[in-house]
C-alpha cells in the first residue's frame, strides 16, 4: 500500500487537528474551512490515548466516531494515528517500570510525551492492545487512508533506553550476535583497558563510565537501541496491516534526528515521513556552525534552502517512494531558542520544495492553534481566537495543479549511513566537525551546482547513478567495499574525510589503511589533521588555492594520480585529493575545493553543472522544474526576475 | 506595628552584626564604634541555632543573653532573627528526612545553609519549637524592636522542594483548589498530550518529566510552593506576633527573587526589607542582556541605578509602607563571578537612593568581615583584622538628617504580579528575554525621564496614580481585567507585549485574544513575532522609527487608534502601538520607541517628564529631591555640578 | 633506587608498549625496529589486568613471559606497571561496591578505566594481591629497571571519591587530626551558619549541599582524598620494594592535575614522571585565559614552551631527582576539542625540552597506534597498517649524545604548594583568575627573561637559591612562615596577591592580616580587588604605568617601602607593591608590572637577564645550554638564525 490509496494527479495537502482540544460545536465549521482552503485529509488522533481509553480497558470512541464522521461528511480523507507517544497516566500509575531512564540513571516521569520505555514488555503489550483496539474499529472506514505509527520516535532522548529491562535485552541481543564473548572481546577491541567480559551480565549499557566507553560499545547500544524501536514500531505495524489492509502506514520522522537508524525503521513503512520546521532546524543545527552566523540570520524566516532540501531527500530516499511532510510548518513555532515569523511567501515556498524533492503530501501543523498546554505559543492556520492566521490565506492560494506527481529521478547520489553517523560522531576528533556538517558540505556543494541529489544508503541499489558521492561513509565491510567497487562500473565515485576508518566493528580496519576499500581508491591513509579555530591548511588544487578547515587528510597513493597537494604545514606537498580512475577521494574540509572537484567530476560524467546565487535553487521533478529564491531580496536568474521568497515552475529544465 | 517602633525622624542607620563570631572581649568595643559612626542598631542572632540550642532541647542563652545586653548598654536597639535558615546538624542527623530534594531528584546534605525542605511536617514542629523558645526569651526585651524570620527564603534554590512530602502536600493543594480532577484537567488543558489524570495520586511534581510540563502545571506548582513558603513563615510570624508585641515582624528578600510570590509572603508582615548588594545585581543578571556589556563595566563598581532603585520601589510597594535594606553592600563581596570594590562614595550614593525610594532603615552587612567559612572574602565595616575598612569611614560621614522620614507619594504605577512572571518565564519563547528584561525597559526609561515609580500588584490599589505601566501582565482573569477597567477611568494605561496572554490557570484566554481585556484595549492580537539576535524589525512612530529587538507584537485595532506601525518585514503595515482612549498597548520591545510613547502619555497627563543623562537620575520623597550621580566622572545637570559618584538633596524639586 | 639502574651518560629514550594489542608474531619486529631507532627500554602491562588474570586467582603470565623475553632479547630494558587503574569485569561484578561514586552521588560503572574506589578496602586487598603476583613473577627479572604505580592517579575525576567507604573514611580521618569536634569547629569555623558538629556521624562529604561547603571542609577533604590515594599507592610501592629489589618506582602524573598533593604521593618513590602532550595541555587550559586565543592558535602545533617546561620542573621538583617523561606525545593526539599534528620537529623540541628542564628518560606513547577502542584516533610511532608515522623518523634522528644526564642547579625557585592551590580555588573571587593561572604569569616572567627556574614546595630545601619566587601561597601557617623567614637571610623572596590569607585549616589569619609572615613582609593587607573583563586598574611603577587585570591587592606599609602604588581607582594611590629589605610584595596581576619588578630584583641579586623573543627560551643543563624557537617562523636571536621549531645546545652559557 502507498498514499495512492487517495488516487491524487497533484500533490496532496491536508492538516493536524486535534478536534479533543476544541468544543465538538466548531467541528462542522472547521471541515468545511479545511476543504475550503483545499485541504484533502486531517491528521487525527494523534497523542489521544487518554481520550481513546480513559480508563485501562474502558474504550470510548463517542468523540473519535464523530470526528471521523464530520470530516468524512465534509469530504476529508483521515490519516489516523496509533496514541502511543502518549501513555495515560492512569496505566504510568499501575505500570511504573514502563517509565524511562535517561543516560544519567534518573527516571523520567510522567508529565509531557514520550514517557515510556521502549523495552519494556509490559507498555509493549499496552502499545499492542490500544494498537489493536484502534485499528479494529476504524481500520475499514472508508474515510481512513492511512496511519502514522507513534508520533516522532526518539523524541525527548527517548530512543537510548537505559532501564533494567533495556540492559537484560542488551545482553541478550548481544549474545545473538556474537554467539561467544571472545568474539564481542574481539569485535570491540576489549583488551585494551582490560575491558575484557567472561560472563554476559558483566556488560554494563554505556551510559554511566568514568569516561567515554569504546565506540564499539556505543556502536552497538545504537544499534541494539535502534532495533528495539524498529521492532517496537514492528509490532504496531503487523496488527495494522491486519485490521485495517489497503490503508498506508508511516511514520512521522524528524529533521537530522539520528538516535535510530531511519533505513530499518522504514522497511515495513510505505513511504517514511518527516516533520518539517525550517525556521527550527536552522537553529538546532547552530553548532554544526555549518554557517556564519550572518547568514543563519538572512535565513532566520525561511530556513536554508538546502537543509531542508537535504531532509526531504534523505526521508525520500529512506524508501524511494513519495513521502509525507505529516508536520509541515505554517507560522512562528515555539521550541527553537527564537521563533521568528515565517517571510510572507515561506509557507508556499516550502510547499512547493517538498513537491519538488518528492512529497506526495503535506499535511501543515496544525488547524488551530493550541490554547493550552506545552505548545501554546505554537502557531496553526487558525490563531488561538478561531480567525485565519497568515498561513491559513498562504495555503488557500496554493495551487496543488502546479504540482503534479510523479517520480523524481536524479542521476546523483548522496550516501548516508547511520552506522557512519553514530561512529563518526562518538569520537569526532574536531571541534565543530561532525557526520552530518561534513555530508551537509558536499550536498550544499551539489545543490549550489543546480544538481538534484538522491540519498541513498550505501548498500542500497546504486545502480542508475552517473556520479555517487559518499561524505562520510566510517564504517566500511568487505560487503560494501565490494558494492561500491561493482558501482565504481559504471559511475564516477567521489568519497569524503575518514572514509573507511572503521570496519563493521567500529575498530580500525584489519591491518590498517582503507581496509577493503584500498584497491578501490588506489591509495593509503597518511595522517588527519583536526584544525582547531583559527588555524587554517592550504590545500593546492590547479591553479588555485582553498582553505581548509576543521579537518585535513592526506594520502599516499597507490596507483592513484594526486589532483590536489597540501602547500605548507605539516602536511606540505602530500596529497589532499586523489583519483583513481573515476574513483575521487578528497581529504581536505573545504567546501570551495568540494565545490571545484565536484563541478570537474560532474563535468566528466556529463552532466549539467548550473552554478546558483546563495540562495537560488533549482530542483526539478517529473519535467517540472522549480526555481526558487530563498532569500528576502529579488533576484534575476537566467532572465528569469524571482521576487523575494518565491517559486516558478517551468515545464522546462532552464539551463 | 512598624518601624516606627523606634521614632526616628531620619533614616536609621544599623549593622548585621554576629557576635558569636568572634570573641566576647571584643563585644563592647564593637559597640561602641558602632555608636560612634551613627548605627542605632544591630541585626543579631542569624543561622545561630546551634548556639541557641547545641544540642535537642538544650538551650543556651548566655552567649545572646549577654550580646543583646552590650548592645543595649551602649544605646543599640537590637533586631533579632529566627534562626531556621541553619538547621543544626543534630537535627539533620536525627531527621534526615528534612533535608530538601532538588528538582534532580537528589537529596541535599548538611554542610552550607537553607538545608530543610520547607513542606517537612517535622522540620515545621521544630521551626516552631525554636521561634517559640527564642522569642519567650526575648520577646519583651525593652532593646529588641523587632524581627527577621529566617532569612533570604528560597536562596540556594529551595523554594521549590521536591520531596515526597511536597509531593502529598501538591495533591491536597490542588484537590482544594480544583475540587475535582475534571476541573484540573480543564484548567490545565490535560487532553493535550493525554495529559489527564483520574487519580489524584498520580499527579507529579514538574521536575523529571522527558521534557517540559505544562506552563499550567508549573504556575500551580510555583503557587504552592510560595504558599508553602509563606504558610511556613505564617506559622513563625503568629509566634512572634503572640510573644513578642509591639514589635515589627519583617523578612530579608533578595533583588529580583522570584521563586514566590512576594506578596504573599509580605502579607503578615509590618513591611519589607531586602538585601541590597548592587555591584553583585548587576552581574547577576547578565543574561537578560538589559545592558551592553560595556555599560555593565562602567557601572561595575556602584551597580546600575535603576537595578537598584526598582528593588527598592518593589520591596517599598509590598508593603506600601516603608522598607528596609535589611542587608546593605558597604565593600567588595564575595559572590558575583567577579567582585570589584565599590567606588568611593558609593556607600553613600546606595544609603541616599534607598532612603529617596522609601527607605526607613538601613544595615549594613557586616560589621566586621568573617575570618572563616563561605564568606572569609565578604568584607565587612571592619576588615579581618579588625581595622575600619574603607566602608566605615564613608558610613560615618553620613549625615542621616539629611534623610527625613515620609510617605513616598508618586502619581504614576508600574504593575508586577509573580504569577506573570511565572507564566512568562515558563515559555519565553525568545531567547535573551523574560519578564523582568521586559519590566525593566519600562521602569528604566520611566527613570530615564525623571519619574518616580511606585511598584503595585495590578489588584492592589491604584486609586492615586495618574499614569498605569503595565509591562508585562502576562496573566489576565475577570477580575483583574475589571478593576484594570475601573483605573482607566482616572488613569491612562500602558502595556507591554503578552499582555492578557494567559488567563488564571496560565491557559490562553477563553475565545483567544486579550479575553476580559479585549474591550479595554480595543484591539485584538494577531502575531508575535520572536527575533533572535541580529534581526531586527522597524516600528514607524511619528516621524521618527524605531529598531525592535527580540520581541515584535502586532494588533487588529477594534476602536483603538494605531500609534506606530511595522515597517518592512512579515509584520509589515501592521500596528505596533494602538491607543484606545487612554490605554496605550506597545507591542514592540524597543527601548527608544518606549521612552517616546512614554514621553508623550506622561505629557498628556500633566506630568512633568525630565530626560536625564546616563547615570543621572532624580528622586523624590517628602519634599525634598535627591539628584545622584553614579557615572565615574562629573556630570553638569540643570546648572548642579555632580562629582563621580555623588548625592545631593535638592529641597526644591529642580525642574 | 633511581634511574641510574640504566647506567646511562645521556637521555634515555623508550616507548610505551602493549604487546598485547597486536599479534605476537609481530613482536620480535617490533623490538628491532624499536632498537634501530635508538630505544633503550619499552613500558609493558599498563592496564593489562585481564590477560594477567583473566578470572579470579587464575593466573597467566605466558605472554607477558613472552613479550619481556621478546624485548630483553632485542636489548631492551623494562619497566613494568600495576594494572590496577584498570580492574576487571569479574572482578567489579563480584564487588560491585568497588565502583567510585562521583560528587553528584551517582555510581559510575565498568566500561572505561579507573573505575574504582580508592577507600575501598575490598579493592585496596585486590590491589595488593595482583601486585605482589606481577612483582614476584618480574621484580627480579634481570630486563626489569622500574616500576610505574597504576596509571594516572586521579584521571576522570576519580581522586575524590563519594562513597560509603569514603564517607567512613572521613570521619575517621578527621577524627585523628582534629581529636575533638571543638577543635574541628573551631578549625572549620564552623560556627558559621551553624555548621557545628555535635556528632562525627553528622560530618558529610562536601559534594551534595545547597550550595558551597565551607573552604576549611574542602580543604580538609582534599587532604583526606589526596591521602588515600598517597597510602593506595603507598601499599603497591611497600610489595614492590620487597618483592623487586634495585630497580625504580615511579609514577606517571597528569600535566597540572591538582586533585591531590603530588609531594605526598611522591614521597617513596625514586623520581616522578610525568605524560607530556604539549599541544593538549595547550587547550585543557582554555579556560584560565593565560593566553589571547591568537598567541594559542600561534602555539597549536607545539604548544606553549613556558606550560611544557612549568610542568618539567615541577615534576623533577617533587623528589629533586631527574624526573621521566613516561608518556611523551610523538604524534596527534585525541582528546582535546581539536587534536592538530604536532608541527615538524616537534618531537625533538620537546623531547630537547625535556632533558634541559632535568628528564633522565623519555618513553613515546605509544609504539604502534591503537585500532581499537577509545583511543582509536590517538597517533603513535607506527600508524594503524604498521607503517612508521610521521614521529618514527623524528625519535629516529635524535642524537641522544646531545642530551648528556647532569643535575640541573637552578638560582631561582618558585614556590608551590597543593594546600595553597585547593584554598585558592575554592573561592577565586575573581572569574578568570585561578592559583595556576596566577602561578603560571609570574613563571613565565622567569622564563622570558632567560631564567631557569627550580618548582619548589616551600616547607622544603630553599638553602640554594638566590631568588625565590612565591606566586600564591594562600596558606601560611607559623612553621611555614618561619621557614621562609630563614630563606629571607640569604634570598631576595618575592611574593604574590592572595599570599597568607589564610592558615593552615582555610581560615583567615588569627588577627587577620599576614598572620605568621606579618613581619616579614613589614606591610599589611588592605583592600582586594577584582576586575572583570573589561575593567582595568593602572599601576605607577617607576616612570611606567602597567595595566592590571583580573586582581589588584592593596597594603598597608609597616616598614616596606612602597615600590609602586595604584593610580586612579578605589586604590588610587595605596601599595600596589612593597619592598622591605630583599623580600617583594606585589599585589597586581600584571604580567608587565610582574616582568618589571622581576628584572629589578634579579639584577639587584646578580643573576643575568636574557629577555627573549616570544617563542624562544634559553634552558641550561650540566653547562650546556638549550636554545629553542617554538615558533613557525626562523628567529635570529644572539647570532644564532634558529629555524622554526627547532633547537640548538650550545656548550657556553651563550649570555
Amino acid at each position: 500500500m502507498s498514499s495512492e490509496s487517495i488516487p491524487s494527479p497533484s500533490l496532496l495537502l491536508g492538516v493536524c487537528d486535534y478536534p479533543e482540544h476544541v468544543s465538538s460545536a466548531l467541528w462542522a465549521d472547521f471541515a468545511r474551512q479545511q476543504r475550503e482552503i483545499g485541504l484533502s485529509f486531517v491528521r487525527l488522533a494523534e497523542f489521544a490515548w487518554s481520550r481513546m481509553e480513559p480508563a485501562s480497558g474502558e474504550y470510548d470512541w463517542t468523540w473519535l466516531d464523530k470526528a471521523i464522521e464530520v470530516a468524512s461528511r465534509a469530504g476529508l480523507k483521515v490519516v489516523l494515528c496509533t496514541p502511543t507517544a502518549a501513555p495515560p497516566a492512569w496505566l504510568v500509575h499501575a505500570h511504573p517500570e514502563i517509565l524511562p531512564v535517561g543516560r544519567d540513571g534518573r527516571v523520567k516521569t510522567f508529565g509531557s510525551r514520550r514517557h515510556y520505555d521502549v523495552a519494556s514488555p509490559v507498555f509493549r503489550e499496552h502499545s499492542r492492545r490500544i494498537t489493536r483496539a484502534l485499528a479494529g474499529r476504524y481500520g475499514q472506514h472508508p474515510a481512513v487512508i492511512g496511519w502514522q505509527t507513534d508520533n516522532e520516535f526518539g523524541w525527548g532522548d527517548t530512543a537510548q533506553t537505559y532501564t533494567p529491562a533495556a540492559t537484560d535485552a542488551f545482553r541478550v541481543w548481544l549474545q545473538a550476535r556474537y554467539g561467544t564473548l571472545d568474539a564481542l572481546n574481539a569485535a570491540w577491541g576489549n583488551v585494551f583497558w582490560s575491558m575484557e567480559y567472561s560472563d554476559w551480565a558483566q556488560i554494563p549499557l554505556p551510559g554511566q563510565a568514568v569516561a567515554a566507553c569504546s565506540p564499539s560499545h556505543t556502536l552497538d547500544f545504537m544499534r541494539f537501541t535502534s532495533g528495539l524501536v524498529a521492532s517496537f514500531q514492528a509490532e504496531q505495524v503487523a496488527i495494522l496491516r491486519g485490521l485495517s489492509p489497503g490503508r498506508f502506514v508511516t511514520h512521522n520522522f524528524m529533521g537530522f534526528f539520528s538516535a535510530y537508524d531511519h533505513y530499518e525503521l522504514s522497511r515495513g513503512l510505505d513511504f517514511a515521513s518527516w516533520d518539517s520546521y525550517p525556521t527550527g532546524t536552522l537553529t538546532a543545527i547552530d553548532e554544526w556552525r555549518i554557517m556564519e552566523p550572518e547568514t543563519a540570520v538572512a535565513f532566520a524566516r525561511t530556513g536554508h534552502p538546502d537543509i531542508t532540501a537535504l531532509n526531504h531527500d534523505l526521508y525520500r530516499g529512506l524508501t524511494g517512494r513519495g513521502h509525507w511532510i505529516m508536520e509541515q510548518q505554517c507560522g512562528q513555532i515555539d521550541w527553537a531558542p527564537s521563533n521568528p515569523l515565517p517571510a510572507k511567501g515561506a509557507v508556499d515556498l516550502w510547499t512547493a520544495q517538498a513537491w519538488a524533492h518528492g512529497a506526495d503530501g503535506v499535511a501543515y501543523f496544525r488547524w488551530q492553534a493550541a490554547t493550552m498546554a506545552q505548545e501554546q505559543l505554537h502557531s496553526g492556520l487558525l490563531r488561538h481566537n478561531g480567525t485565519p492566521d497568515r498561513g491559513y490565506a498562504e495555503v488557500q492560494g496554493i495551487d496543488t495543479a502546479r504540482y503534479p506527481l510523479a517520480p523524481v529521478v536524479n542521476r546523483v547520489a548522496l550516501l548516508h549511513d547511520y552506522e557512519s553517523l553514530w561512529a563518526y560522531n562518538a569520537q569526532p576528533h574536531s571541534s565543530g566537525l561532525n557526520y552530518w556538517a561534513q555530508t551537509f558540505a558536499y550536498y550544499s556543494a551539489l545543490r549550489s551546482l543546480g544538481i538534484d541529489v538522491d540519498i541513498v544508503h550505501p548498500d542500497g541499489d546504486l545502480g542508475s547513478y552517473a556520479v555517487i558521492v559518499a561524505p562520510a561513509l566510517t564504517v566500511m565491510g568487505p560487503e560494501r567495499a565490494s558494492h561500491l567497487a561493482q558501482a565504481a562500473g559504471h559511475a564516477a565515485l567521489v568519497f569524503g574525510p575518514r572514509t573507511a576508518l572503521r570496519g563493521v566493528s567500529g575498530r580500525g580496519q584489519d591491518g590498517g589503511g582503507f581496509g577493503p576499500l584500498s584497491e578501490l581508491l588506489g591509495a593509503r591513509p597518511l595522517n588527519f589533521d583536526s584544525l582547531p579555530a583559527g588555524l587554517e591548511q592550504t590545500v593546492a588544487f590547479g591553479a588555485d588555492t582553498h582553505a581548509t578547515h576543521l579537518w585535513a587528510e592526506s594520502y599516499d597513493p597507490q596507483g592513484a594520480e594526486v589532483l590536489a597537494t597540501y602547500a605548507g604545514g605539516p602536511l606540505d606537498g602530500l596529497a589532499a585529493v586523489t583519483r583513481h580512475g573515476d574513483v575521487t577521494l578528497i581529504g581536505a574540509h573545504s567546501a570551495t575545493l568540494i565545490t571545484a572537484v565536484l563541478t570537474d567530476m560532474l563535468g566528466d560524467a556529463g552532466l549539467a553543472v548550473t552554478p546558483l546565487p546563495d540562495g537560488v535553487r533549482v530542483s526539478r521533478r517529473g519535467g517540472r522544474t522549480l526555481v526558487q529564491n530563498w532569500t528576502a531580496h529579488a533576484v534575476t536568474w537566467h532572465g528569469h526576475e524571482l521576487a523575494p521568497v518565491s517559486s516558478r515552475v517551468l515545464q522546462e529544465v532552464p539551463v
